[in-house]
């Protein structure tokens, strides 16, 4: 399965508008914007990602041959548009909010300014990354503020919606502030740092719980954490305190155990008894089995002796909330601003910036929404990223990436860091309210 | 993004385990089958999907040498077992419910047979690719459910979890009974028929919403179909009206309007009426904007005057259910049936065969699970898919797929189609009971 490399990756409209606009000559200039419209329930805030594999798709854009040569055998396109398509690189520019920025409803996340054709065709891919990964990332940042000071391992790769969502969630989630992933590729191709455990089935191989630890011990000496909740987690725990210095003797040491079902906060405490009167205080319990951010701040609350956690599905779908109401929408066109007013999904027009304001300590206090160029109190949110097709040579690293979201998080007042948030008010200035009122004037007298 | 074909795109335990499997000689055949534990709320049937990518999976699996590079350099495997992964291929069994089945709770959706490490390593990919497309596939059959006599198309993509799950997302609907996709690389790689409409963009663009219209039409003349609510969609459609003979005389023919907000219902009774009074009975009308299945239901009850559905982020993302309480769990090692007693999630042991009882119409009566070769009433579910690592030549093409899907909806009984269904119970046979009867009891007697 090879999907995120291909052109064809994207909506048949989009190759239909481009044949609209070559063969009308409709390649001015044309601002896009990406934004989410508003926050879904129980999000006081998003963190964005995704700006990276933007970049590198935006540099790479171009059509294979044997993708041309479908295209043509569709009957679909007209030769002279085919031709334009074998040449079609992206020229234009990016401005966005770096990656792991807080940001909130309305605020351009990504603006592409480059020939309609190009701004247009890249719409499906653009919104595929950000909408992901802004997601991930977002939960992610949910359950790092609900479990201050663990230890946060993604093991979600198995139900993530495909491959490439396993290998972005890895990313989107070491990015918001996770230790790293079960997922061996993201280690290779973003240098995300890998942890692995056992699975039930090793256990269930052996006849006998201890000689499967054993075995496993002797395999896999470094970093060594043994699943513990296959049959008793009790009675595997005194297991472990009776292998230890048999293990030791060897010179190997047992780093953790995991628990993986039940009460976890009960079973922890269990075992972190039965560990610590057999002599093992130095072994770490890490704990997984369906968590979300609910369930870490529960075990916050309780206290629980829970080093780490391995957590899932509900990051990598981010279950409760598995899509973003986010749009890409042409804000101006051969240098005028653009609205559209569709029912409920009206949006602002023009270039527009983000204003932030910060109080002594650095914490948000609130945003500006305005038309570039009209300079408001704080900080700007969105930045140069590429000019005429090329990268600008300051794009982050993750680990800076990482640095600067952790940062961000510190940056949240306490009405935003609960999981029940109040919302922060994004103020509209008075500038881009008179844009849009030039906007439905200047289309109310439009003779169509 | 190339992610779905790297080897590497699997859990670090999943290596680890292999190693300590080859360390200890554990090479033994091992049964594994997958199955899903519970029915998520409001889902009274699951549909099986995703077993051609399992076995095309399957039947390529090999580690590239850069792969085997990077694991050595990694220093976390010995030298003789990276060796072993040069050579590694799948040489086992699987037996699978062919695609399109309806399947419920604790059913095997698929066993795979096959020397303890092979069967081991493929857990985390068959379970990414049967998840994610059994997900969709449910949750486009409610859909197809909902909307009797509609045709309905994916237009998820761009809110899909990165590019696998979106071209996944379009076969796995079509599958399921959607009339296609406007997901361009899933007609190159399925055969899946494709379909585009135009943006709002390409409406804002234009200084007049007529001229945009119109440049649309020629641009492209065949299958056209015109959005028309970026501003008023009544006033958009009387432009229809007025427009429709200017391009007839060009021997152009308007085949439909798009409507993407508001009240659809409303919007499509005034359009229709518009259509129709301009002397356009014929111009069909295509919905669109945030639907799922239960806004279907409620369109289809009012009778609402739609053709067709456009239907995008419920779908592609299953956005009520983005997860499946799923499993893939050692049933059986060198002969000997296995069984996991985890809090809540104790297995039931042994390879299963799962009998479908139906009434004299065909529909589903209920199921048993039982140990192959258990015979019961009705007809066994699972078959053979593949052979010693060979696919056996019978695996149905999607069509015959889409189908077999097609039939097996005409199957439901009344209270599982329904979108709030009542469960069909799956009866566990005497068999099985004694088999994991006898698995405990040979646990409770081991010596660790």
């Amino acid at each position: 399965m090879i999907a995120g490399e291909s052109l064809l990756l994207t909506d048949l409209y989009q190759l239909n508008m481009m044949q609209a606009y070559y063969d009308h000559g409709m390649t001015e200039p044309a601002v896009f914007e990406l934004f989410v419209r508003k926050l879904p329930a129980r999000r006081g805030f998003l963190m964005a990602a995704g700006l990276e594999q933007v970049v590198d798709f935006l540099e790479g854009l171009r059509f294979a041959d044997d993708e041309i040569a479908f295209l043509d055998r569709s009957g679909r396109f007209t030769r002279e548009f085919l031709n334009n398509l074998a040449g079609f690189r992206f020229t234009g520019n990016v401005d966005a909010v770096p990656e792991g920025t807080i940001v909130f409803p309305n605020e351009p996340l990504l603006r592409v300014t480059a020939p309609l054709p190009q701004a247009q065709f890249v719409e499906t891919r653009l919104i595929n990354f950000v909408h992901f990964e802004t997601i991930v990332a977002s939960k992610a940042a949910r359950m790092v503020l609900a479990a201050p000071g663990k230890r946060l391992i993604d093991f979600g790769l198995r139900r993530a919606h495909g491959a490439e969502a396993g290998l972005l969630a890895a990313r989107a989630s070491y990015l918001a502030g996770f230790a790293g992933t079960a997922t061996v590729l993201a280690e290779r191709r973003f240098g995300v740092p890998i942890f692995g455990t056992m699975a039930h089935s090793f256990v269930q191989a052996h006849d006998d719980e201890t000689l499967a630890f054993e075995h496993f011990a002797h395999a896999r000496p470094d970093g060594l954490v043994l699943l513990i909740d296959t049959y008793d987690t009790e009675k595997a725990a005194a297991k472990v305190v009776a292998l230890a210095p048999r293990l030791a003797r060897d010179g190997i040491r047992i780093r953790g155990v995991r628990l993986d079902s039940g009460d976890l906060g009960e079973h922890a405490r269990q075992v972190r008894r039965i560990l610590d009167e057999g002599g093992l205080p130095e072994v770490s319990i890490l704990a997984s089995g369906g968590l979300d951010e609910d369930q870490l701040a529960d075990l916050t609350r309780q206290a629980a002796p829970i080093d780490a956690y391995g957590i899932g599905t509900s990051l990598v779908t981010s279950s409760d909330v598995p899509a973003l109401d986010c749009a890409y929408k042409l804000q101006e066109y051969a240098g005028l601003p653009r609205r559209k007013r569709s029912e409920g999904k009206a949006t602002w027009p023009g270039r527009k910036q983000v204003w932030r304001r910060t109080d002594s300590q650095g914490r948000i206090v609130g945003d500006t929404l305005t038309i570039e160029g009209d300079r408001q109190d704080g900080d700007p949110l969105l930045r140069p990223i590429m000019r005429d097709g090329r990268r600008l040579p300051d794009l982050p690293m993750l680990d800076a990436v990482r640095a600067h979201a952790a940062s961000q998080l510190l940056r949240l007042p306490d009405a935003l860091r609960a999981l029940q948030p109040m919302t922060v008010p994004v103020a509209i200035a008075p500038a881009l309210y008179a844009l849009a009122a030039d906007c439905d004037a200047r289309q109310a007298a439009m003779p169509g």
